[in-house]
C-alpha cells in the first residue's frame, strides 16, 4: 500500500483485519497438541531450506533498495541472508520444536480444607505483536517461539526487510497449512506504512502484549505509545564491583571478560567499580589489560591518582551505556557504595560482584536490584540460552510479568484450576 | 489542601514529594528482615486495637459527614468502624504475620554446562500505589499486604473516609517506627483533592505498579488513564455449565450455590448454560429451587420452550453482571457451543462445568479462557483465602503479571541470580 491520500484509512482497516484474523486463530493454536506444533515447527524449518534460493533472491531486492536508499554497511550486513544464516534460522526452529510444550503443565494442585483441589496451569498469552527492525531471522525466531507457546503472532518488521520477510512469511503459512493449523496463526504485516505500528499500539481488543525488539529509540517510542501492555528492555548499563575481599586473579578475568567479549551487547559491562582499599593493587594489571585490547578508559578522580593516564569521566559517564570500547572506572568507599551506585545509575538489568566475603556476597544478591545479580561471574552469561530456558525473545528490564531473559515461559501465563465433586461453598 | 486557584501546584508538589520519600523507603523495607516486618503488623495491630476509641471518634466524623453530604444507607455502612471491624482490622494484619515471608525465596538454582548455578529469588516490587473507595478497613489490609511483601505503599482511600484513614495512618506509622523502619513505607494520601489521583496515575518515576479496587467505574478510568502499569480486576460474568452427562444432584447442588450464596460479590454466577439433551430435565427441579429463593430468570427461547414462566433473556443479558438476584439461562447444543459462549461473552474469571465426562471436563479446563476453570465446584470458591494464598490483594483478568486472585506472591517479582567461581563467557 503507498502513501496515498486516503492510506490512513487502508491502514487501520488493513490492520483491524490482520487483528480480528489472529483473534480466531489464537483459540486454533492455543488448543493446538505438542505434535501438531513441532509438526508446524518442522514444515516451516524445511521449507526454508527448500526455498533458500527464493529466500535469497528476495533478499537482494530489499539489499538493492537498502543500498541505494543509502543504508550503512552495519544495517546492510545486518539485512543480509547468507547460506549460512538461513541454515540457522531452519535450525533455530528445530531447535525451538525440540523444547518441551509449556502450555497445558499443571503445577502445584493440592487439597484445600474446604475438599477442593486447587492448582494452576499454564496458558498461552493469545495475541503477541513484535515491532523490529532490520535482522529478517528474528521473522523466523519470533514465529517460531510465539507458536509454541500456543500465541497467535502478529508480525511488523523494518520496512527495508519487507520482501524477505514476506517470503519468510510464505514458508511459514506453508508449514502451518502443512499441519492443519490456521495460516493466520503467524501474520507478517504486508504494508511498510508507519501506520501500522501505530495502529497495532492502539489494538488493546486484539493484541494482548507487544514486544519491541531493536533500538532504544523504538522501544522508548513503542513504550511510551502503547495501549497495549509492552515487555520491553531499554538500556543494558551493566556493573562488576570488585569489593576489597576479592581474589584480584577471578576480579580481572570476570571484569576483562564482561567488557571485551562483545561490546555492542546489552549484558556488556559499561562501569566498573573498584573498592578504595583495592584500588591500587588490582587498577594497575587490569587497565593494562583494557589497554592492550583498545578499551578506552573513563575514571573518577580517584581512579585517577592511582592511574594517571586515565581520562576523567564526566557525571554522565555513570548514566550511559557506550555499546563501544569504552569503560568508566569508579572507586568506591566499599559495598554500600556500590550497592548505591549501582542502585541510582544502573539500568536494572546485570550486575556482578567479585568477593571472597560470604556476608557481601549475600547481602549483593538480595539488595541489587537487577533483573540478573551475579558473585563471581561475567555479565555476558546473562542471557535464555546460558540460563537454560531453551531461547530467549528478548530480556526484560521490567519487574512485572517477565523479568531477565524471556523464554518460551515469558510468552504464557497461568490460570487457576479447581477440581471437586460437587463442592459448594458453605 | 483546598481547591485553591493554586491548588493543582500545589498537590503536583506534594505528590511528587510523597513519590520520593517512597521510593527511599523501599530500599528500607526490601531489605528488612522477616523479624522486623513481623514486628511491625503486630505493632501496628496492638496499636489499632489500643486506639479503638480514637479510630471511632475520627470515624465518627466521617459518618456524619457522609450523612450531611447524602451518602446512601449502603455507603454509610460500608463506612462505619464498629468494634468489630476493628478487632478483624487488627486480626487481619497479625495473620498477615503469620504467613510465610515470600521475598529471598531462591528457587530452581541449577548447574549449567558452561559451570554457573542460576536460579531466581523472590523480590519486591517496589512501590505499589491502591486507589479505593469507602471501606477504611482496606488502608490496614493493604499496608499489610504490601509491608510484608517488601513494597513500600502509597494509599489514596476515598474522600468520604479520609479522617478515618488519617487515623489509621497514625497507627501504621506507630508500629513502622516502634520497629525502627522509615514511617514512609508506608504513606496515606492526606488530601481529598481527586488531582492526586490523576498525578498517581502519571508517577512512573515513583510507582511500580497501581491496584485499583472499588466499582467498575473507577477501574476502567483508571486503566484508562494510567502511565504506570495497572493490576485490575473489571467484571465478574461467571458461568456454571451443565453438560448432557452431568450427574443432576451435583448440578442443582453447585448451580445453586454459584448464585445464591452472595449476589453481588465478582465471582457469583450470572449465566447458567445447561446442555440441550438435559435441559428438559434439570431445569424444573433447578428453576424452582431459584424461584423459592427469589431470583429473576431471564432465559433464551430454548430454555422457555421447556420452562415457560421465565422471562425473555435480550442478548444484552449475556454480558451483563448483574451483582444482584437475577440469572440469565441458555440452553446449548453441548461443550462446544459452551465454551464458544463463555469465551465469547464472558469476562475471564471464573467458569465452572457440571459433567461426569473425563474428556469433555479436560477439554474445558484447557479450553476456557478464564483465570479460574473449575470441574464440580462452585465459582465462590474463586479467592486468595479458598485458594490457599493466605491473603489476597485483589484478583486479576489481566493474564500478564498476575492472573485470578492476588496473593502475596503477586506483590513479588523475581530476579534471576548467578553464582560462579570467576567464570566467564567463551
Amino acid at each position: 500500500m503507498g502513501a496515498t491520500a486516503d492510506s490512513v484509512i487502508d491502514i487501520q482497516a488493513y490492520m483491524k483485519n490482520v487483528g480480528d484474523r489472529a483473534v480466531s486463530a489464537r483459540y486454533d493454536i492455543g488448543r493446538a497438541d505438542s505434535g501438531t506444533k513441532n509438526g508446524a515447527l518442522h514444515a516451516i524449518a524445511d521449507q526454508i531450506d527448500a526455498k533458500a534460493e527464493d529466500l535469497k533472491r528476495e533478499n537482494s531486492k530489499d539489499l538493492e533498495a537498502g543500498k541505494a536508499g543509502g543504508l550503512d554497511t552495519a544495517m546492510l550486513d545486518r539485512l543480509e541472508l547468507t547460506d549460512q544464516r538461513l541454515a540457522s534460522m531452519s535450525e533455530g526452529l528445530r531447535q525451538i520444536a525440540s523444547l518441551p510444550d509449556p502450555i497445558g503443565e499443571i503445577t502445584d494442585l493440592a487439597y484445600r480444607p474446604s475438599g477442593i483441589q486447587v492448582g494452576r496451569m499454564r496458558v498461552p498469552l493469545g495475541v503477541i505483536g513484535i515491532i523490529y527492525e532490520s535482522r529478517p531471522n528474528v521473522t523466523a525466531d519470533a514465529a517460531g517461539l510465539c507458536l509454541k507457546a500456543g500465541n497467535a503472532a502478529i508480525l511488523r518488521g523494518g520496512s527495508e526487510a519487507i520482501n524477505s520477510n514476506q517470503a519468510i512469511a510464505e514458508c511459514i503459512r506453508f508449514g502451518l497449512a502443512e499441519v492443519g493449523l490456521s495460516e493466520d496463526v503467524v501474520q507478517v504485516v504486508g504494508t511498510t506504512d508507519r501506520a501500522a505500528v501505530g495502529e497495532m499500539l492502539t489494538m488493546k481488543q486484539s493484541i494482548d502484549v507487544i514486544i519491541p525488539r531493536g533500538g532504544k529509540g523504538l522501544i522508548e517510542r513503542i513504550s511510551r505509545e502503547s495501549a497495549v501492555p509492552v515487555i520491553k528492555h531499554l538500556d543494558g548499563i551493566c556493573h562488576v564491583y570488585i569489593d576489597d575481599d576479592a581474589d584480584f586473579r577471578k576480579a580481572v578475568k570476570v571484569a576483562f571478560n564482561a567488557k571485551t567479549q562483545r561490546y555492542g551487547t546489552c549484558n556488556t559491562m559499561e562501569t566498573l567499580l573498584v573498592a578504595e582499599a583495592v584500588a591500587a593493587d588490582v587498577l594497575p594489571d587490569l587497565c593494562a589489560h583494557f589497554e592492550n585490547e583498545g578499551v578506552e578508559l573513563r575514571g573518577c578522580d580517584r581512579t585517577r591518582a592511582v592511574m594517571d593516564e586515565v581520562n576523567a569521566a564526566s557525571e554522565a559517564d555513570w548514566d550511559t551505556e557506550y555499546l563501544a570500547p569504552i569503560l568508566s572506572i569508579r572507586v568506591v568507599d566499599g559495598i554500600d557504595a556500590a550497592i548505591d551506585h549501582i542502585n541510582t545509575h544502573g539500568s536494572q538489568h546485570t550486575d556482578a560482584i567479585i568477593t571472597e566475603n560470604y556476608t557481601k556476597a549475600r547481602r549483593f544478591l538480595r539488595e541489587v536490584d537487577s533483573s540478573s545479580v551475579m558473585v563471581h561471574a561475567s555479565t555476558r552469561f546473562a542471557d535464555g540460552f546460558d540460563y537454560g530456558l531453551g531461547a530467549e525473545s528478548g530480556l526484560s528490564t521490567d519487574k512485572l510479568h517477565a523479568r531477565g531473559p524471556v523464554g518460551l515461559e515469558g510468552l504464557t501465563s497461568q490460570k487457576f484450576i479447581v477440581l471437586g465433586d460437587g463442592d459448594i461453598r458453605e
